[in-house]
């Protein structure tokens, strides 16, 4: 027996219309906010996301699925959603286009996780990624469509999460006081956050470890740096979000765990009891296409694990659709009547009707007992009879209803039904 | 500048859409036919794809992208559709429920082909699996599924190749027929062929080398090697395709390149001008499940190469679909409105209406200029009389048509164009 890739997981198709709820809703929003969807490899060469997400941060430094190819080039699993698409941005001179360019993407994103802590190797990320516009309206649109999506999925009690961490100016003056706070502390921080003081100090404030957050609590806040273009961005999209009635709440220790970000970042939480955590994350990136080798590029969007998202609306008892069982189950009286049933069932699906047959040799009685526990909305048993007179009893199950339909007439009605 | 990896694609925001055609119209020929989707993860044991599509065929041989996971394990992304669902429906228990149970997936898939090939080193495959039923009608199911989706695509000029490869007891008797032919040739087959000998002669009907093919054209063909039960239910499936009014043509040197395969194969060639070439291909493996570790449970299926299948259609020149740009642009005509052309359009999307607005800081003149290059079916401009008036001008793009509509009714209107 072959187990599955431990951290992995199969969706069933006894699920599977779980998915197609979330997925159809999450393209049906981002559709109307006029985002057209991206598909990049599922892997890359690894030194995109050694540049585009950073190297100092944790997903780079541990996670990473990075295998050399049968051509010895290094690539990497796809760690997230974001740095493809800019890869493909530059790659297929989208930018020569009229811009801003909206796009999203449904993916499979690959992190070697520690099982413990309940997290997947391979999950799945919805993300949308606005490129080319620096206005502020742009950041609201695209929290405002995370924020269409969670409460059209049916989640209410939502709380969102918003801070600058500025730009590449902010950045120098906010660093050198991180450096000065943690240094005259950094006996007291773990190895890897010594090594990040010099690097990569913001990454400090990410730190997983007890006794880095406990000193990272009292550290120099990022809003208190920003450059006069960052302050006004945060200060307008602030102001653009009251005007559409978000309610949020500015929160400075939000960092976000990849290097790409500059300006806004937030975070969506959802805060009902029993279904508590983050349920997207996003903000702006506006050097990334730059650091992966395009024209400088402004940039926001966000990504939202499908998995999590599910999870919290299973934990709400919120709807996710309903199993697809076909509509019509055709029972053939007798095994010479196979042939017959299934041409019938034949010219169902040609109408558009899902119907099935037996494919498994079961008498008849058996088959209405498979039928039943399959959950079938209609019966049709054929038999000599039925196909002399051209006529067959169409069951509803649910009601026991029976009512005469020509089988000429079977597609038209069952179409309309 | 950092490339995408060589054989990989993109799919950009602007050709999605082909995609979504294709798909949807796949799920939704499934879904008459009563499939139900089935998510695998990327990656498998190494050991899975080695048992399941045999250690002698070429796509293990030299094509699959394997890799040690930090944990030291071997891992290979899925170089075929099928193996995953086999491993998937015993490890979930599926075969505990009524048979049979009737899937189909949407994967990518992974093999590191020769780049002058032209094929993909990841592409992606559409593929149906009916487990849990021996009957001829599951064959002729999953063909007529098959030749449904093609023909639904608008694909009409198609050719089916039906063989039979026979079971275990057939393939006894063929083997040692095989052996006897090709031994005495041995020393004219290329070096991978004279190991296929002893251990799986099959293998070299599917040899490309020139010398293997000219020789392996006069070897002994398998359908005169059938046991009583593969002949009966190779005749059965024929008699029941041809009630179905479906042509096809008996081909004794179809085998496939995967060993799981026992009596039936097929696959279906597209034979018009300048889009010739196999679109799908599938068949039996009634082994499979046995082989890597669960009970005895027969299967039959297909997989379709999603690339290919869209090449064909171009070359047809069929439709796929059209770009999915808004319904509605608003522009706002000056600087101070921009925050109630931003509200508008929030209230449209809230309506279900896909809709944009300005996000480039462009003047009134160069939002025209964009919004007609973008294609936007409706135009609204916004300015200070229409917020006064509580009216605005809805401009039909196309006609150049424009009738007043009120602001608050916008929404509605919009929603029944």
């Amino acid at each position: 027996m072959i187990s599955i890739p431990k951290g992995t997981k199969d969706v069933t198709p006894y699920e599977s219309y779980k998915w197609h709820y979330v997925e159809d809703t999450a393209r049906r929003v981002a559709a109307t906010f006029g985002y057209s969807e991206i598909r990049t490899p599922t892997f890359e060469h690894t030194e995109l996301f050694l540049r585009g997400v950073g190297e100092t941060t944790d997903i780079v430094n541990k996670e990473m699925y990075t295998f050399l190819d049968k051509g010895n080039r290094s690539m990497t699993l796809k760690c997230e959603g974001t740095a493809g698409v800019a890869r493909s941005f530059i790659e297929n001179g989208i930018g020569a286009l009229p811009q801003p360019t909206k796009m999203y993407y449904i993916t499979p994103v690959f992190r070697y996780e520690r099982p413990q802590s309940g997290r997947l190797r391979e999950h799945h990320q919805f993300g949308v990624e606005l490129y080319g516009s620096t206005s502020p309206f742009a950041d609201a649109e695209v929290i405002l469509l995370a924020k269409r999506l969670i409460e059209t999925l049916g989640i209410t009690e939502l709380e969102l999460n918003l801070n600058s961490i500025g730009c590449g100016t902010c950045r120098k003056g906010y660093n050198a006081a991180l450096k000065d706070y943690f240094r005259a502390r950094a006996e007291e921080l773990c190895p890897v956050c010594r090594e990040r003081l010099d690097k990569n100090p913001l990454r400090i404030l990410d730190c997983k470890e007890e006794r880095c957050a406990a000193i990272a609590k009292d550290a120099p806040v990022v809003t208190d740096y920003l450059c006069d273009d960052c302050r006004t961005h945060f200060e307008a999209l602030q102001t653009i979000l009251k005007n559409e009635g978000v309610s949020f709440a500015v929160n400075p220790k939000i960092v976000r765990g990849l290097d790409y970000y500059t300006g806004t970042v937030f975070e969506f939480i959802s805060t009902s009891i029993g279904a508590k955590g983050t349920v997207c994350g996003g903000g702006r990136y506006n050097r990334l296409v730059e650091e992966v080798g395009g024209k400088p590029t402004p940039a926001v969007g966000f990504g939202m694990g499908l998995e999590r998202l599910i999870m919290v609306l299973e934990a709400l008892g919120l709807s996710l659709g309903s199993p697809e069982t076909p509509a019509v189950y055709v029972a053939p009286l007798s095994e010479a009547l196979r042939g017959q049933a299934f041409s019938l069932v034949g010219k169902l699906r040609l109408a558009g009707v899902s119907a099935d047959t037996d494919l498994a040799d079961r008498s008849f009685k058996a088959q209405m007992k498979y039928a039943n526990k399959k959950g079938y909305r209609y019966l049709i048993a054929l038999g000599e009879d039925e196909l002399r007179s051209g006529t067959v009893q169409l069951k509803e199950m649910a009601s026991g209803t029976e009512r005469a339909v020509a089988i000429v007439d079977l597609p038209k009605t069952l179409g309309e039904l």
